[in-house]
Order: structure tokens, then C-alpha cells, then sequence
């Protein structure tokens, strides 16, 4: 088992006897909803066998013959896309190389990441960044028609057009999508031009891609073993498969569970997903969107949030251990070193810091959680510690099926349909009225802003 | 006035009548009690008048010159600090340059901030960072104690002591310390070796540092121009000074007041600090560290979260829209275009975006930014609206100087000293017993983990 799920630092906040054993029981029928396609949304639970199957598949093998060829030749990729087209692949780029990836890679692309703004300040950052440097894109959008998206791909094409004064050739060379498989305004593009095309599956939501072409093309141009992360996936989907009905039976069961359980019976509002790593920082924010946008419906869910420590300790750490006691958190704890750094000894000891010599950091940053997690418990605010051997492809693969498989299971207990997303659509059905895009539903949301609000558009 | 507070898009959640008298008159009574040093922790408040009077300090001075120095010389520059000592200086950087700094920079040096965090890997990354490099380190700690920091300075010092092969000159050259005026470990090391030093001023937390040299000396090295920042924050300074009373006449206590109405009597739980400028990511974690720090005590507060529209609209945008109606947002707005940057006309306009040609991007940003806090508003998620004319020095200084002043408003409103953290000790108490440390206090907490725990340290 490459994960355990740890209790030790919960302050005595756990559910016992009869409640534990509802709670569990619970967790248990979510998980068989989810498995048998009895639960909500079951048309999206493709990713649920994905990292098994996939492997195997034709596209996977051409996933990896593509990122040899973008690495060979590109200085820099651009991966254009917003939500889960861009949070998993940066997520597990960082998580396995490091927050310093551009600056520290060898023989691998510069990556950056767009189509998630309308800034205009970071198109003319990004103008920068590519500025006489040899340059592929890797457009990543369901339908072609994501606004953000859109518009940054037609931004950098424009560039690769004036780069190789229009040589379509060359500029056709630097192109790889990643679409629909039959259908679309990219689709269409990409034939005509013939770019290489890659599939966003139907059957997941963005939040739940990043195991498929969507992630993996960006993650395997840095250079990750996509087959350690797959083969990650694939043993928690075989070790999470079975439904528990008791605490160590099934992990995924087990984690939502006990969220449940801080959520509806000792009233939290925020999870707080706590790491020792900076390079971690990312993951935090592919998981605060998973369990944001499944969760976050029909005025339910928790509130999801990250934190760094021992960083954030002097930052958001006064908070946590004397605010308002509507936090848990949900801590990653990796078991291996990485490096084995050592603080060396220091001629009179002007710091006081002679009698950590010899200490590995790995160990003082070990103590560190030690006494952060008493601490935080003993301020009532538990801590569910999650125990990974280490930060590596294989088990960061893990680490993503078991919060998938959770956070499906979790949704489920809370009564929401936890792969649907209807309230982003909200301010994109305002936006595109608001910048008079044609067409009938425009023109409705446009009578209503102009009776509601008095806009004139 | 640079800053204007808007409250058109709270979708009518606000407060009228004799509340919302009673609100502004309860702010009028903090900032009163702020300006006259009524209220608690009244010792702290050396930022309150700081804008004004420290630019023309030889200290100030000094900086500027350090800083000139420190640009001719170094290709990198690592900042050693932790909480206060780093989130100011990184988030103004970001906000007043981009938040590809590094990659972007022309004739300043590199900034890595480090001494925030024991992860192993950290250091790792950072010694590739420098390495070959020639680097500077500016340590900033107020005793020198703290641990985060003064690991990495003995790890940093070593590596200095290695390439420059014990030569003292070239590494004595390469060390500014900002510490405490008076006492202290590393003021002392610092004059044993000549170092440079520079004020931690004892009359202001590290939170409300930024303007001091524990912020100036960094930004000032990353070339921005701290002049044009403290006239901002000075000018604000100037424009907050008298209390107000009623909404419009001091946009501090009206944001304190209206903060005040979304905690009491709204029961909101979390405030967003949201923006539409990915270079702001940086300035909502010091934002977070202001907040949460002042006002998360005795089970008192708004938890402070952070999100960058759009960007995250395809992230947490569900959740705001739809999940448990326990936010309320504080939104930035930059009013002026910075680039001018267009979409240009495709022709066949197979990805749809014609009806945009020749609009500028800023146009569009500003668009989704109305169409998001309409529907976020519709859905009971009220924004506040600061309006603020440009992303630059000047306005940043503005900018921290009102978010600074409110804050201290806001925790005397809900009855907290706002300038103290002695929750960030718990930890340490914890941490430095099992880490083994020597002394009377750390024997007692020893022999309390014991006792309670049954933990042999």
C-alpha cells in the first residue's frame, strides 16, 4: 500500500461506535453507487478504470512519440488552457520535478502555462518569454470555444505566423491539439492543418483529466515517467476497487468519511490540504479545484484551501491555531528523503543552531510536522494526515486516483452530483452577452441584464 | 484619491439605515482609537505614520544605495526570511514587475526567497539555482533565531564559504543583514564581519513591514522604484488620516465596516481577495498573512482566501456561484490599460472570436470581471469593488498602506489587538522540545509531551 491514512493528530475528534459505524457504512454505499453507475453523473466516470486500460491504448503510445518530438525541438511549450487543461499537468510537473521546473530543467522545454486569463499584462509577459525562442504549442480545449482559451491560441498563432512569416510548414509543425475526438471548432482546425490530435475523453470532467491526453502530453515534455505515474494510478485503482464498510478497509472510503464527519457533525466550513513541500503548492490547487467544483453545489460542500509549512506556520498558522474553529486539515506527509542535507556544524554556535548538526533537514522538517499537527489539535483543529512514501511519479500518480476516487465518493454523501459544474456557466452566459457575441441565448441573457440592471449592450 | 471602494456589486447585501449608521460610527470609534493609541497594542503602530517620515531617514538612503550595489554585483539575490520577511517584498516585486520575474529581468539579479521553509528539496533546487552564480544573501530576521531562517543562513553562509574558498573579503561583501537595532545574535554576527545591517523596527510586525527595510531592500534590488512606493503609501497615509463616520468619507473604515457587516450580521465565514492580474497572486498571500494573523484570535475572524479571476472561475468559480454561501469576495480592479494589447481578425473565424477583433484584451478582462461579480452577486455572493487606477509602484504603495490601516480597523471592530500572533508560538514550543533543544522552557513542554502524549523526546 502506497498510501496509509493516519488519525493520530485529530485531537480525539473521530466518530465512535454507532456513528462511526453509520458513517462508514455510508461511505460504503456511496462507493458501491460510484462503482455500479446507481450514483449521479454516471456518465462521467470514465476515469474510474482509466489508468489500467489506457496504457494500452494506440494514443497513449503516440502521447509519448510526440513529447520526444516536442522536446527535441522546442525551447519553450506553450500549453494554452484553463481549469482541469492546465491545474493537473502543472500540479504533477512541479510535484515531481519541482516549483523551480523552468529554471532547473535540463533537455527539456521551458512549459508555460495560458488561455487561463485575459490579462493582457501576462500576453505581454508571455511575448517576452518566447522572444527569439524556438516555440510549440499544445492547445488543450474540449470544444475550441472556452474564451480564455480561444483567445490565447489565436494570440499565439498570430506569433508562430510572424515568427516563421508565415511558413505554414514550420508553423504547422508546432501545433498539437487536444480536443474532442469528433467534434468541435478545433477538431475541425486541426484536420485542415493537420496538427496531431488527442482526445479529451467524454466521459470525465476536467477536474478528473489529468491522467489522460490532457495532462499527459505537458507532463511527459518535462521529462516525467508517465509510465511510473500510470502504473501509480492503476495499483490505487486496484487497491481502492473493493468498498470498505470499516475504518482500514478502504482508504478512499475511509477519507470521505471522516470529512463527512467534520463537515456535518462538528460543523467545519474549510479543509485546509497542508504540505511540508513547496513544490507541492501546485497540487494544492488541482485539489482545491477537484474538490471545489465537485463539491461546491446546491449550497453545499466544504470550502477547499492549501497551505505550504512550515511556511504558511507564519502567515495563516495564527489563524489556525486560535480563529475561528471551522478548519481541518488534510496534511501530506512523504516518509522517504529525497536528498539526505544535513545542517553542518558552526565554529561558536553564534546562532545556536550546533545542536541540530548532523540532524538531516528531512528530519527537522519531520518534528516540524510533529509539532505542528499536536499543536494545531490541541487548538481543536485535527488534522487527517495522509502518508505517501515519496514525492515521485508513481506516487503522485496514486496520490491522484485516491482524491479522485474520494472526492467522487465524498460527493455522493453530501447528496451532490459531484461531476457536474452548471454554476461556471453563470458568469460565462453574462460575459458573452455583456461583449455581444451573436445568437438567441445571448440575446435573452442581454433582455435580462437590460431589465435587471439597466445595461444597455 | 488612487483607491476608490465600490459596492455596486453586493446584489443589496448591505447594510442601511440605523445598522448601518451604528456600523460606521463603531469603525469611526476604532480608527479613533487606532490614531490615539486607545486601543490594544498600541506599541505597535509604528507603521501608521512610517510612510511619511521614513523616506527621509539616512537609512532610507542607505538602502537605495545597498541596492545599487547589490544590482552591479549579483547575479542572484536569495532573501532569507520567513513570514513578514518575505511575503511583502515578493508580493510587491510580483505585483509591481510580473510574476515571471526571474525569467523576465533585465540588469537587476535573480530573487529567490528562501529561510521560509525546511523542506530538503528546497534547498536542493536553490543550490542549482546558484549554482555558478555569483549570489548575494540579505538575511532579515529580528533576532536571528528563528529557525526557518537561520538554518538557511548557516546552509547559504556555507555555500558562500565554499565557492569563494574562505576567502572572508569576498563573502563578508556578499551578506546584508536587517535585524534588530540593538540586540540580538545576528546583529552581533553581523558586526564581528562588517555586514551591512538594517532596521527590523520594533514598533511594527513583520506583517506590517513591507515598507521598512525588511521589504525596501529586496524591492529596491529587483529595480522597482521604492520612491514612487512610499509616496503612494504616504499619500494614503495622508488621505485616511481622519476618521470618517458615515460610508464615502474614509474608504479604511468603510471597508472595515462593511467587512464587519459580512462577518456579524451576514454570517459570511471566508473573505476572497480576488483580482484578474495573475502578477497579484503574490499580493493575496501577504493580503492572507495581514488578515488572517491580525484578526484569527480567540475564535474570532474571517478566514482570508485568495483566488485570480479568470483564471479560477474554472476552479473554485463553482463553488462560489453554488456551494455554502459562507464567502464574500473583496475584489481588485485596475482601471487603466497597461500594453493595449487587441485580438486581430482571422479569417474564416473557425474559433469564433471575430466579434472581438480590434477590442482590447483589457476591455474583455474588464468584461468578465462585471459578468462575474453580477452573477456571483445573484447567487449570494456579494463583492466589494476596490478600484484602483494602475498596476505600479505608486498604487501598490497606496494599496498596502489602506489595506494595512482597514485591517488594524477591522480587529479593534471585533475586539482583538490586532498587531499580536501568539498563536504562531505554539508550534514552535512544540517543535523546538522535540527537536531537542536546551533549556528550562523547552524541558517543561518536554515533560509535558510526555506526560500527555507519552512521547520520549
Amino acid at each position: 500500500m502506497a498510501l496509509a491514512l493516519l488519525t493520530d493528530y485529530t485531537g480525539g475528534q473521530l466518530p465512535a461506535g454507532a456513528q462511526a459505524a453509520k458513517l462508514y457504512a455510508q461511505a460504503k454505499q456511496a462507493h458501491q453507487d460510484l462503482e455500479s453507475g446507481a450514483g449521479q453523473g454516471a456518465g462521467m466516470r470514465g476515469w474510474l478504470k482509466f489508468p489500467a486500460e489506457y496504457p494500452m491504448t494506440e494514443e497513449y503510445g503516440r502521447i509519448k512519440a510526440a513529447a520526444e518530438e516536442i522536446k527535441a525541438k522546442a525551447e519553450v511549450l506553450l500549453v494554452i488552457g484553463i481549469g482541469g487543461s492546465y491545474l493537473g499537468a502543472r500540479a504533477v510537473i512541479e510535484a515531481v520535478t519541482s516549483r523551480y521546473y523552468n529554471e532547473t530543467r535540463e533537455n527539456t522545454p521551458a512549459i508555460y502555462f495560458t488561455g487561463n486569463t485575459l490579462s493582457e499584462s501576462d500576453f505581454a509577459d508571455l511575448d517576452r518569454l518566447i522572444e527569439g525562442r524556438d516555440f510549440t504549442i499544445n492547445v488543450i480545449s474540449k470544444s475550441g470555444k472556452t474564451l480564455e482559451c480561444a483567445v490565447a491560441f489565436r494570440y499565439f498563432k498570430a506569433r508562430l505566423a510572424e515568427k516563421w512569416a508565415g511558413d505554414t510548414a514550420q508553423i504547422n509543425k508546432r501545433i498539437y491539439v487536444t480536443t474532442d475526438e469528433h467534434k468541435g471548432a478545433l477538431l475541425q482546425e486541426a484536420k485542415e492543418n493537420g496538427w496531431p490530435t488527442f482526445v479529451v475523453p467524454t466521459d470525465m470532467g476536467g477536474r478528473y483529466s489529468v491522467l489522460s491526453a490532457v495532462g499527459l502530453l505537458p507532463i511527459a515534455c518535462a521529462g516525467i515517467d508517465v509510465d511510473a505515474l500510470m502504473a501509480g494510478a492503476a495499483a490505487a485503482q486496484a487497491a481502492y476497487k473493493e468498498p470498505g464498510g470499516a475504518f482500514g478497509e478502504n482508504a478512499c472510503d475511509d477519507y470521505a468519511a471522516l470529512r463527512y464527519y467534520y463537515y456535518k457533525h462538528r460543523r467545519k466550513a474549510v479543509e485546509l490540504f497542508a504540505g511540508y513541500e513547496p513544490s507541492m503548492v501546485q497540487f494544492g490547487e488541482w485539489y482545491k479545484q477537484l474538490f471545489g467544483e465537485s463539491e461546491g453545489k446546491r449550497g453545499q460542500g466544504l470550502f477547499p484551501g492549501a497551505v505550504t509549512f512550515t511556511t504558511d506556520l507564519h502567515s495563516l498558522g495564527q489563524y489556525i491555531q486560535q480563529g475561528r474553529r471551522i478548519l481541518f486539515e488534510t496534511v501530506l506527509r512523504f516518509e522517504q528523503a529525497a536528498n539526505g542535507i544535513s545542517l553542518e556544524e558552526e565554529p561558536g554556535d553564534g546562532d545556536g543552531l550546533n545542536y541540530l548538526a548532523g540532524k538531516s533537514l528531512f528530519e527537522v522538517n519531520r518534528t516540524a510536522f510533529q509539532a505542528t499537527a499536536l499543536a494545531h489539535a490541541k487548538g481543536r483543529c485535527p488534522s487527517l494526515v495522509l502518508a505517501l512514501p515519496k514525492r515521485d511519479a508513481y506516487n503522485i500518480g496514486w496520490l491522484i486516483y485516491f482524491f479522485e476516487k474520494a472526492c467522487a465518493i465524498s460527493g455522493y454523501m453530501i447528496g451532490v452530483n459531484p461531476f457536474d459544474q452548471d454554476g461556471v456557466e453563470k458568469y460565462k452566459n453574462y460575459m458573452f452577452a455583456l461583449l455581444g457575441k451573436k445568437g438567441k441565448e445571448h440575446n435573452r441573457v442581454r433582455a435580462h441584464l437590460k431589465r435587471v440592471y439597466g445595461l444597455e449592450v
